[in-house]
């Protein structure tokens, strides 16, 4: 099992309204995905709020992670608009002991499938850490052909990718990831309310939003998806449905931010503009954990 | 006449690999604008790869631009993804003497429409410049809905708005537009092959990509259309057709700095990841210019 290996777990980076990181909090967050035994942190991923912070900011997070893990694989997002930058960010994350990579073609301009794959190629010959690709066109509004996801998979230290749900059935579009890619490259999703139809499917990985703050609940549906429980994974797919709804409508960010602070583990806000949801919607949110408590309460499991 | 109506052109921002613009090769791309008598300066556009640059980067640009203005309104693209950056790109483009700021809604998490709202009137407290609202979906992939619009007009400073062509006619976007903001809101159009049918139409202005690099054609355009000489206009549309054909597919910064380079005005390139189109490509954009002059010959109008 790679580093790309079953649940991977982004926290939110708490901070405060100039973008400076709350290392403290950002250490006990981290703690706590460590402690619910998650198999990687992703730290600065888009519910992370990466591309919001600054070289300074992003290293300092780094920093506090590495500084908070024992035994836990620390996988760093490393997305910038400019190939430049995310050399630097990933020279920095690999000098502040980082253990991989994540990229996303964070793109303003639409980029081509050349243009890339030049800047992916780029980045991985400025490091010497395994990379994730990042492969989520919510966000960055570029899609991975499957030509140049086969191009970019040849790079050596390229050993992963993390999916978008597709349109179709889910294991329809792993069987056919698994036939154009290499037999070790490591296939995983994000979009929590789909994952575990991955794992089930055969997923190599879930990386979860709603994970980085909710480790527990994420961890048993992987466990149950991972061994094949079909009916358990469907009880607590059930359980945890309502929050997938907030998502569905709210991002992973702003329904991450709602649940931390619900929980007492930080008072930090999303980066402006980017604001927590509406009042309505964050009873909604507390309402579908105090469900996700009362299932799990039914259904021991 | 505001600063918002006529033919506003938008030069690329020739920089080294670094980021580092050329503020000398910055300053003889803008006199050429001033001597073909463009209406305004759109510096730090997305043709002028605003995104990409740094604070000091962007300040530095505007102090060339405002030391190589004599009389011509200079508009500046302020966007970023922080609202706290943009508030100190507004101050900083005010105190180096801008004119009027662009704002467009950059997001990388989605952005509602609320907060677009908010983040639009933060900045516009935040400076006593009109602002233009920059709406262009195919960049931030944020759509303004016109309530949007609305309750954004109602903000003094807020003075216009840079539309993207409609799916449907673009005299009916713009009668749509009339009815619901205020009679002195100043409406204009982007995407080149568009925007004579805009003026046409009666918009106010046309915000030109391809005109910071080729005033002169830019500005025929804009006289025919505004003077309603319909035949004129489909003449001098007919001659640019090539050339949007390729900015169309390619876009108009690569296209822009191949023009640049092909007319020896710089030998910049885009920022990377963003690259210069193909030879083949290049092959076609400098027939198409060919072209253009070849249809001025033999129309002289």
């Amino acid at each position: 099992m790679s580093m790309f290996h079953g649940l991977s777990a982004f926290p939110i980076t708490p901070c405060n309204a100039s973008g400076e990181v709350d290392t403290d909090t950002l250490g006990h967050l981290i703690t706590r995905l460590e402690d619910a035994k998650v198999n990687s942190i992703g730290l600065l991923g888009s519910t992370g709020s990466y591309a919001y912070l600054s070289r300074a900011e992003r290293l300092r997070a780094i920093k506090a992670a590495v500084a908070t893990l024992t035994n836990t694989p620390l996988i760093v997002g490393v997305g910038a608009l400019r190939t430049d930058d995310v050399v630097a960010y990933a020279q920095d994350a690999q000098v502040a002991g980082a253990d991989a990579l994540l990229l996303a073609p964070v793109s303003y301009t639409p980029l081509t499938q050349d243009e890339a794959f030049a800047h992916f190629e780029t980045v991985a010959k400025a490091t010497d850490l395994p990379i994730s690709i990042y492969n989520n066109p919510g966000t960055t509004h570029f899609n991975f052909s499957l030509p140049l996801l086969q191009r970019l998979a040849d790079i050596p230290n390229i050993q992963a990718v993390k999916m978008p749900l597709p349109a179709g059935e889910i294991a329809d579009d792993l069987a056919q990831l698994r036939a154009a890619l290499p037999h070790d490259f490591a296939i995983g999703y994000s979009a929590d309310w789909g994952c575990a139809a991955g794992l089930l499917a055969g997923a190599d990985a879930w990386y979860t939003a709603i994970g980085g703050t909710l480790p527990k609940p994420a961890m048993a549906l992987t466990k149950a998806a991972q061994s094949g429980d079909v009916d358990l994974t469907a009880k607590l797919q059930a359980a945890l449905q309502p929050l997938w709804t907030e998502v569905q409508a709210y991002g992973s960010i702003r329904v991450a931010y709602t649940i931390a602070r619900h929980l007492g583990l930080t008072d930090a806000v999303p980066p402006l503009p980017v604001q927590l949801p509406p009042a309505e919607v964050e009873a909604r949110i507390i309402a579908a954990l105090e469900h996700l408590d009362l299932s799990k309460r039914l259904r021991p499991a």
